[in-house]
């Protein structure tokens, strides 16, 4: 388990990552890290390994993309001093090529979010411990999908940066990819977007091998 | 124009053509046939033909299965003596055994599918002068897509009935296609199931052509 | 078909034009165009044109006269630099002066909605394709009621306008009586100036035939 | 003043009589009689007249024809037992012939409305002391309009039946035309059948003044 | 009648002015002047004197005292430039004392309630055609009980005012007195200070016939 | 203390007893004895004596008049065997005589007040350890009051059973005439009927007092 | 991995087994199945075993005593048909008995419980392929605190019956006590009831690792 | 009873205090002092004491630490201007150490309260009649639960600053010790914080005590 005695983990991210989190902060009792993949990563640590005291935070907020998160960098994520940071981004700059694709000024191409994601990271690389970067993902199996293509060529951006900047990599498509093989996208999330309680324990489990965690720990 | 003066015509169908309509019979002011293909329908019959006064009634209910249209025939079609009669059934005959696969009590299969749409196609021809049958869709361009191939195999169900028993028939999913091949799925559906308005008007327009309506009479 | 690939085509206007838009514009998916004349249209170019992409902007408001969009002119119209621009207004402008003849400051008089709309319209049209003037209506088949009475000196303000600048020009009155003649007014709003769905159709439809859409496209 | 002490008089009708009156009978403190004629006429009797008793009951309901009224007459006239009754039917009956001009089995035609009202006073007359017919109206100043006209005709109908029976009898229309020559009828409603609180006095008054009701006793 | 054609009618006031009247004035349609007898002053004027075109303004707020009204006075009254004006304040100056009697600071003692009073219409008198002093009143038949005693001070404070500077004077104690002979105070209003219709029609009658109304006009 | 270990107390009566209980019984955790002198009780019951474990029980229905108590005796008193009863009603049974003085059938008038309590009193009796009878109150100091007076006429019928049975007798109009000496009645109960937290002290001490409660106990 | 493909697994218990479950049985997509323990064990089966497609199903209610549980056994168990079977009573049987001390008909005591408990069990065993029982559990770390001591009497009845039926057997309390050692008893309930997210993944835990499941297979 | 006639008794304090006060202050009628202790005292005042006029006034917040009380002094205490003080604060103080043991802000240990709580008393001490100092309590019977242990701590503090400052001293421990002694802490909170009316009532009487109150008033 790499994660150490009172350290800070702080999520950010999406809708996927927000899940009605309470605002403006999500932290504490009564729900308040939401009710996706951050609440089980939480909910895991502290039933497994209580004596470790991991305080989890969550920023995530709903329809941002990663030029949402820049504007919000230094509040939502410097200033609040985490030993952990993971980010999961991508979902929405790629979506709304595909859902709105007259809007151009809602997309964020593949430059901008490459640029965007490498700037964070850097500047943010030497206030933690360890940043974990976690790719976006669509819930389709097949590869020749447009905008599950589209998707794989963001993941490839967040493994490029995650490779140069020595972040913890989860590639969260190919933990849906091996559960997708078993059963249709809709089972999962009818929009292929949003997953259901079962998707969110995909990601955190993915999120949870990836920091070491052990089930049944020796 | 094949719809003539005085004419009821009758919807029956799941959420797409319930869409909020009022419980317990759509029919009347104040968007009571919904905000989907019928109350659009409704309006383009109107606003073109307002002489021949067509009465237009809307009996879908969300989540209906063909199995369910049986058991409310008698009370919401029969009763109601439509002249002309739309059926357009199988969204979630299908979708249940993609994203529910494991409750089967919840899936409609090909044979029962078929079996109980021609049993009351056969019943109720004889009761109205015309019926049209419409195909459930898939808002999928991939034709290799696992529930899009099932849905095509349910038009195809339609396409027979249709022909074995003279009623008009629309190819929903066909009138789909063309429009999918320049717009993602997500711009017409995030789901690929409930269309946005202009799903609607895909759906309202391929009906209205198939009973002759024209835009600019002549 | 005038309206060309990648066009932005901006309405404005009062409670006919907004028809619970998402605010503070209204664009996007989820009904953000609104339930009435702008969302059909929208859906229509969508459903028949989808590969031109228009992309379709509401900035309707309820109860505006034209005094209220020449206060939001330059933020809602200008700044939002649309290739073409529909304007539809004179509704409250004329109604106040009926059904609170004593509030007078409610009222804008005949020379004041001619010098203000011809305004707009002159410094608008060198920063678009397109101007599309379409006149405000009153469903009452009578010319002698007082109120159609005044409601047609402000569509003739309007036609003169468009003459002047060579806008396309939407008789939205004259459309509407065909209607009349055969329907009562009630049957298309119960207060003469909110349109059922019905309505909104002849008024899509005539928007549709001036720029150009042609319904079973050749 | 032609009420006597300790009285029970009892409205019936439809909207413009129920006003939100109390569920299942208005009578009582709290607005109970609902916003309209029936809570000014109560009012006003017990302003002025506070030494007599008047006790008044409203059992309007919205929607109401002449037929629904015959449904519930037992229940909800004559077992109250009233001492005078006054009725003011027939908006419904004509509205929906304009409205929904295709839904025929809403409409209530003329041999059908004056039969049944004819039967409902002739049932009624020997149980109470004073019957009052209030005629509908239509607040719309010319009387070619086609709605207009009707709802005159079912006007004199209940003259007809008010001189065959001894019933008082108020004509509403007349008394708002009065008001109309002075006022459009958006003024006193916009869909012209649900006035304001000035229409409600213009109903109030009339019938007050057909009781023999005072401003300033003598 | 001495309100003259065309002239702004406004009243200020407590909560029984207010009665739910539209914020942040109450003018227009659709109960804008609230449920008391601003709004039934409105509807008979409207009803009986129609061509008057009198425009009545609600201005009263819930909880208000003559200290309230001070502090707005610039704005509510003077900034609306009305032609007649109607105080009536004082039930809260008084109630408080009864009320809640060790929170001093609530309370508006006579010798204040009197000069602010009188400021208040010396300032406005040379801006009005007319003044109307309404005397605030408690629904209390005996003049011993400790309140009214109170509240009929405050009423000879009034009607002091009224008779120095001229204004036309309405003693609604007087008016409320004829009816508490006959009535109980709980029938007007459980709390003897909100009442009910039949009290509003009181005041209301009260104000007319010091205007010159009359019910049946000659 | 006269209540003994285990003993179950149960109240009955109106709106001043049910005070928002939990229905369809008020008991148990949570406020479900109200925000009255119920849970007053039982809340000093269980602070000063918690050793005594004494259930409360509350039954009391807003509105009722002692008629509406022996319809529902069996169901809400006899069937729930409690030891104690204590019975406080009346209230309505009077104030409609003076709020709606014209709807006689909503009055209970002495002497089916007399006959029903007594009955009810003569047939729990012998199923009961201890009667509590609670005069009803009317919050108004002048005896003179024609409310207050009718009040103090059903007090002493309360007396009298309470007499004839052996019950224990409270005297509530008594207690809150040591109040009303220092405080007006507003100060207790706009309506002088439902009084203020205060109030519902009065009628806990006074309860209190008579079943031997001491708040310092020897 | 004891559980096999598409088998159904069914839970029935109190508020800790309900979790806001969709009612009337929760089942599904839509987080059907509740926010709790059960709602996570479908997500990691789904997850980590999608290939298996376990059936899950919710029965539990809120407030529910063994005594509830036996009322609907054949409607919400046998009739439901499940291949496996989990129980979790117990809570508010003994709970009731320690907050609402006075109320004996809402407790449970021992003897009832071990009763009903064993004829659920041995009446619903030869229908099934496996039973699990699982204890209840009180979050107090004080094992002489009395309401735990009772707790762990009905965990030991439990336990018991699980051994002569052969059923699986899951030490709940035993699963909280190595958290509690670490974290104090707020921290994963206010109430030492209703367990955080962190408490039902003790009990998710706990109940996986009772059947086989492997967080990462071999 | 050493309050005198006229003064101000102002509550500060957290949750427990608060109790659904109204804001921004709680005073005067309706309720708006809140459910608990504080609407308790004002209450027993009131009946008990009628002639004295004390004025009581809400200030406690939820949630509130004493670093909360310590940044709204000025606004919240000293502007009021009261003639005593109470003070009960401390709970969440304590309760963030052990609900939320990793989020080390939200706790305040006992040398900040101390020196916070200090400083507040001295710094009103000269400006108040009389203060008096409530101790926080934990409705946990056994003292060596980790929890009540510390919060015994806290009130150790509370005593000597009240020895210290000549403050009025209530344990509210003490007081709760003697109800446990017989009741389980469910019974008065399910949390063991939030007290049930019962608890109200013991603290409130443990206040009345300190103040001189008598029950029976000699």
């Amino acid at each position: 388990m790499r994660l150490q005695r009172g350290q800070k983990l702080l999520f950010i991210g999406d809708s996927i990552t927000d899940c009605d989190r309470v605002k403006p902060v999500g932290e504490g009792l009564f729900g308040a890290l939401g009710r996706g993949y951050v609440g089980m990563v939480d909910a895991l640590l502290q039933a497994v390994y209580p004596e470790l005291g991991i305080r989890v935070v969550n920023t995530g907020i709903s329809g941002n993309t990663v030029v949402d998160l820049e504007a919000r960098w230094q509040e939502d994520v410097l200033d609040r001093k985490p030993d952990w940071l993971s980010i999961m981004i991508g979902t929405n700059d790629v979506w709304r090529q595909y859902d709105t694709p007259f809007i151009q000024e809602w997309h964020v191409y593949p430059e901008q979010y490459e640029a965007t994601l490498r700037k964070l990271v850097e500047l943010t690389k030497p206030q933690v411990s360890q940043l974990v970067l976690m790719t976006p993902f669509f819930l389709e199996s097949s590869e020749q999908d447009a905008m599950r293509r589209t998707m794989d060529q963001y993941g490839s951006i967040v493994r490029k940066i995650a490779e140069e900047s020595g972040a913890l990599f989860v590639d969260t498509q190919a933990a849906f990819n091996v559960v997708l093989k078993e059963l249709y996208s809709a089972t999962l999330a009818w929009d292929r977007v949003h997953p259901t309680q079962a998707g969110h324990a995909v990601l955190a489990r993915a999120f949870l091998n990836a920091v070491g965690f052990q089930w049944n720990r020796e």
